[in-house]
């Protein structure tokens, strides 16, 4: 008897039992069929080739034997909401779509020309991406607004006015939102008042946010990067690249911001960047109807998105590769860069940090570093790595916290609870009031002669300087007060991003983790720096640090740090390296990098091993399968295929001896999700209402026949639904000997559903994408029921 | 009947035919078993787990139901020279391996410690390839002689002699060949001496090269390129990456450079740096024994490579990502940044540009672009991609003709008449005679106010000088003689490297490419330039390019030029610009780069799809699956499968009833370079040939038996021979209908040697990746007997 199986979601939840098998091996129709009955088996003709184009598996495009299936029905061969795409079917059809286009090429010009715009309309979305992320970068209102437009920020509107730079927080367009209904006022009084506007203008602008994200849009918050890791994996979530995502995200990001909460808002511009492009995808038939097609635009929309977060398109192509990134192709690569570089100097032109560079943070250092600064480095390293293992910890167990208990019911309070803390915690520390980019820019600058930041408050002598270049100077008041106050912000900022990070606003964790590296690493240099000039006659500075010479910088420290504290949080590491070189701009400070983030990554791993995002996705119980980890234990496929040994046998569908009414029972009766060895539950369900409607004599006791010769039946019977174009003639197999890193290897680099597991051709069991995910999660020591969808 | 099938190599040079197989369709033991006989099957053992961990497929590594095998035998695993290896069977391998050190580390401290320094031998190999590669760059001695040490090159030398750099042609230590010889003279005697001078030492340093080369190291030819992507994907070539080819090549390569001939030294330089990593890898057990593992560390040298060829770390990783490597997970791509930095580090220690600098030519452009220049820059890259497509016809046709006429016979003749022609043609011409990597340095200078090369020979007008930048200003006429000595350097570089590339010495292709681009971009540029200074009114000029602007910079066009040139002949896109960008140092020119760079790939794209690379391996036979292509014909895995409908059956051999006599006759009177299936041909002889050593009772006549549980014999019979374990228990499988896209698919992603082809459960057939790579060929309407190893 042929027996066709049928996928086995949520198998444990109760299993429909086949009236008819009662073997213990069942076989794979279109796969395996028992030898007896191959001997009567109709020759196969090798010419035939008679399946419809979205065929699972991608059979060849020609239909000479269609049944009545002549064109693809609506709705076939699309995918439930929470549900795991299938990329070699998604790929097969794009193949075909493609070798239809270019057969048709031939015959007309107009086909011709309809080709040529098919072949370039990638690039053209990439150009479009690229435009649409460059320009989209929000406006930060934190402190106050620019009366010559609110899209400007600080700088950028004093930069508008044409006063000087030294005099650039004191242009007339620029007002603060304490300015703007109290007036500058001086005394206590006055800082009272403007202390209350601050905590009151921060209230306003969260509460604003969270009821935005929370009435329209929920998808909009949090970072999106975990969620936009997992679809890129191949995972259906409706609406979160969506357009009110894209309008509400950009609104709440710029609330969010301005109210001062201890969050960025470069991982959101990477949600916001990957919305551009999905909505973007809908112009182009090529990209809206293929799964895989629209998942290479959205790797590359990610790399836009970094591109404008932080003016380094070299970094943004790298992190999307890196990070978020699962199927990456060359050809990607070229498009990402193209529209990674669209939208940097998109977002150039419009120029927003005012000062004509691309960059977010831009550093100029002169003096080159000693080797045996690297011991400070790979401090910073270590710390790094210490705060990022930390912060997920901490990080993960708040929001299950949040998830499970009574928390979770009140975001709004939440929001505005977190928010009134950071609020009156930060206001009288100048270095928490100001934005946190503003707070990082500072810390890694180099002071000049010039700068009249407290940070820069050395005791000078000007006998000792040559040109532009300082020597290390003895620190004045002003730095130690900055210190005091840096370690404070250190401690609030530390602690307040933990619970920040999830709420339910837009919420990036890029400018955070940097700015805690940042002032960590700017305490150390201070500190290293003060050591090197009150004792340059230590044997670890002589020769190197003579008297009067600028030895240490400590805004590189700065950068050390901040990069040491976002690698041990994300664990990104060449993408970082890219990022934060493409900052300064110079090759020279790439070793000092490198080595604070390769410590850091490798401090943290030893903590845990997994980054804030795969923390987070597996918090949430998505169907990631992570590419960086290697599987290495030693079970075999029979191990984690269903049925388990003592399961019942598996659920099937008979190849020519099942009725409609059968099939229908089938499907009403199970909640598996798919079929998906032979077809899935939506083309089934769609070809037989179809065929109800449009073909005679289709009744429910027709039999239904997946092969293609059907058995001769008896005169009086209804008429047979021929259903052999829907079935998967290609099915992937394993044995039952295989072992589990091999299959998982497989799943991963081909993007698989589900595989059968045969032994000796015959069909033992399924092994689906779930399974797999629960095997490893198993195999880890983790609650394999946390994966959730399928 | 139980039957094992065997690898087809070569099936149409004769195939064995099995004596006991008659059947249509033959089963695959270990995966497919008659129904009938399945009941009679022993249960199998889920917990067994009986195979070794070189097993073909990586069975389990515990050895409980081992026959004899209980260790490795050596040379099991191993491939045979010119053979394809199996990267799903080298990455199980180096699992178990893996597995089995950290196991074993929880035993002793000893085991632990083992078990970390084998974690971080991967980053110490790194370290080391890194410090290698960086010192391993060779000098230049086009010129002469630095008589401070020979390894200088001309202008290190000088630099070290503490000379002003406008006088450093000048310097005492740097002797000229011919002054070392005759002097320096004046008047055309001493310029007719000079020229001898210059051909006989050209003469002189080929004819030492290509007898090197010929003598010792006959893989030291050519660029190596082409065969290092070859050996990447997974082909074993002998002694290509070995100590002699490391050796010789670096000698040759100084000397091949040094005789004048139309060749760089970058993609030796990889190739150099690729045998470095291979020779230190036998230093790590890890990666001397796993040939998946060694893969990794060339992939990193390879970036180490482009990183001292150009000083560019990040560019080097990215063109071992994009054009040379095959398999290329994150952790190496982490692994060849640091080993690129390592080398560009170790480099610039060294200093060898004498200033500073790391890169090849230091470029700095002040004047940015307009958009109009776009129209320059895009006639460049529609040049590039001529001159790419060109080239690579004109050179493959020419080597094929070497291959196949009595031209290759005579290799040093060859070089020599090449050598004399270059050598003659090239004196008289100033830009010709100069090595070719200056004349780009100097193609690329921007003219500043003290230059005084030809190229600069500007008619100075002081009173519109502002500061550093100089207007466009009225060429001079040496300007006028430049452009025209470089037109006929144009000339002569295009066709004489034609005939160079591919001579039996060290020859590099990318500086005489961006040689011929910098030298038509120059000439644009200047064009370009006096259009912008006389017709400064015409309409595409106003409103950007008013008189006494510096509005058109030619060096940044002979860069573009370069770009689109190497472009054309390599087809390299993101690593290309992005080498680019690390010289210039300025994201500003990256759009120009791309414009050219993209234009040049597609306007190549559309006369032959392949690079240089590609077409030679192609040329060579090489088994190369390509992963950029996508492969979009509308086969079926049964099309390409051996045996075809009407060849003789599958040869097979038997589960449980052939003698070791019987296998034997099959070894020895075939062909066929493996029995993939089950076992490689030489874990098969290897086995018999212990077997019958170190086992009793096993002779000619002794049955052998692939099964668990072997059929009772009559006691008289000589003892069973049990070879299970060699036995690879999860073959690949696909079915007859699968269309041929995925197999090939499925081909690139996993790294397979062979595949098998099942019919309802039941072995039709095999397909090899030798049979894909034949297909290809044949849909590509190219001969597919060019494929020549499997």
């Amino acid at each position: 008897m042929e027996a066709l199986a049928m996928d086995q979601k949520g198998y444990r939840r109760g299993s429909f039992q086949s009236a008819t098998s009662d073997e213990d091996m069942l076989e794979i129709a279109g796969a395996s069929m028992d030898f007896s009955m191959a001997d009567d088996d109709p020759p196969l003709d090798r010419e035939m080739g008679g399946f419809s184009s979205y065929n699972g598996g991608g059979m060849n495009g020609t239909s000479t034997m269609m049944d009545f299936l002549e064109e693809p029905l609506p709705g076939v061969g699309t995918y439930e909401d929470f549900n795991t795409i299938d990329w070699v079917r998604e790929k097969s059809r794009d193949r075909d779509r493609h070798r239809e286009i270019t057969s048709r090429s031939k015959e007309s010009t107009w086909a011709l020309l309809h080709s040529v715009s098919d072949a370039f309309s990638g690039w053209l979305l990439m150009l479009l991406i690229g435009l649409l992320a460059g320009e989209g970068k929000p406006p930060d209102l934190k402190e106050g607004v620019c009366l010559a437009g609110f899209w400007f920020n600080h700088e950028h509107c004093c930069w508008k006015s044409n006063t000087t730079f030294t005099d650039r927080d004191k242009c007339p367009e620029w007002k603060s939102w304490s300015q703007l209904i109290l007036g500058h006022g001086e005394g206590a009084f006055a800082y009272i008042l403007n202390y209350l506007m601050y905590v009151i203008w921060a209230l306003m602008f969260s509460l604003l946010a969270v009821l935005l994200v929370k009435g329209f849009a929920p998808y909009a918050c949090g970072s999106g990067i975990p969620e936009i890791k997992t679809i890129l994996s191949g995972f259906i979530i409706r609406g979160y690249l969506g357009k009110w995502t894209l309008v509400i995200k950009t609104i709440t990001l710029v609330l969010a911001v301005s109210s001062g909460l201890s969050l960025g808002k470069e991982g959101p511009l990477v949600h916001v960047a990957c919305c551009c492009g999905n909505i973007l995808c809908h112009l182009f038939t090529k990209y809206r109807k293929n799964e895989a097609k629209r998942r290479e635009v959205l790797s590359a929309a990610a790399a836009a998105g970094v591109s404008v977060a932080f003016g380094a398109p070299i970094g943004g192509v790298l992190f999307s590769l890196e990070e978020v990134s699962y199927y990456f192709p060359l050809k990607t690569l070229w498009r990402s860069f193209f529209a990674a570089l669209v939208a940097a100097f998109t977002l150039r032109s419009i120029n927003p940090f005012g000062n004509s560079r691309l960059v977010l943070f831009y550093v100029e250092f002169h003096m080159p570093w000693h080797l045996l600064e690297l011991v400070p480095f790979i401090l910073l390293g270590i710390f790094g790595g210490l705060w990022g293992a930390f912060f997920i910890r901490s990080n993960i167990a708040w929001c299950r916290r949040r998830k499970t208990t009574r928390l979770g019911k009140y975001p709004v309070l939440e929001v505005l609870v977190v928010t009134a803390i950071t609020a009156i915690l930060a206001f009288p520390n100048e270095y928490t009031r100001m934005s946190t980019s503003e707070l990082i820019s500072e810390l890694f600058n180099d002071c000049g002669i010039l700068d009249s930041s407290k940070l820069c408050e050395y005791v000078n002598d000007f006998n000792s300087t040559k040109g532009d270049d300082l020597p290390d100077r003895a620190a004045g008041p002003g730095v130690y007060t900055a210190m005091w106050q840096l370690a404070l912000a250190l401690i609030m900022k530390v602690f307040i991003t933990i619970f920040t990070f999830g709420m339910k606003v837009p919420s990036g964790l890029f400018i955070p983790s940097m700015a805690v590296g940042a002032i960590a690493g700017r305490l150390l240099g201070v500190a290293v720096e003060q050591l090197a000039f009150y004792h340059h006659d230590w044997p670890i500075f002589s020769g190197w640090c003579s008297q009067g010479a600028d030895c240490i910088t400590p805004g590189l420290y700065a950068m050390v740090g901040a990069a040491a504290c976002l690698g041990g949080v994300t664990r990104m590491t060449v993408s970082l390296v890219v990022i934060m070189f493409e900052l300064t701009g110079g090759l020279e400070y790439i070793v000092p990098l490198m080595a604070a983030a390769m410590t850091s990554k490798w401090v943290a791993d030893a903590i845990g091993r997994e980054g804030i995002y795969d923390a987070h996705i597996r918090l949430n119980g998505y169907p990631f399968l992570e590419a960086k980890e290697e599987f290495s234990h030693k079970t075999r496929a029979m191990d984690v295929m269903r049925p388990r040994k003592n399961d019942p046998p598996l659920t099937v569908i008979t190849q020519d001896s099942m009725s409609v009414e059968d099939v229908e029972t089938i499907v009403s009766s199970t909640t598996y999700s798919g079929y998906p060895v032979v077809v899935s539950r939506t083309d089934l369900i769609i070809s037989i209402e179809n065929a109800r409607k449009k073909q005679d004599g289709i009744v429910s006791t027709s039999v239904i026949c997946f092969t293609d010769y059907c058995p001769p039946l008896p005169p009086s019977s209804p008429s047979v639904l021929k259903l052999r174009s829907i079935l998967d003639l290609s099915p992937f197999t394993v044995t039952d000997e295989t072992p589990m890193e091999i299959v998982v290897d497989i799943f991963r680099k081909l993007g698989l559903r589900q595989c059968l597991v045969t032994h000796n051709g015959k069909l033992l069991g399924i092994i689906t994408k779930k399974d797999v995910l629960k095997h490893i999660a198993q195999m880890a020591n983790q609650d394999p029921d946390s994966i959730l969808f399928n």
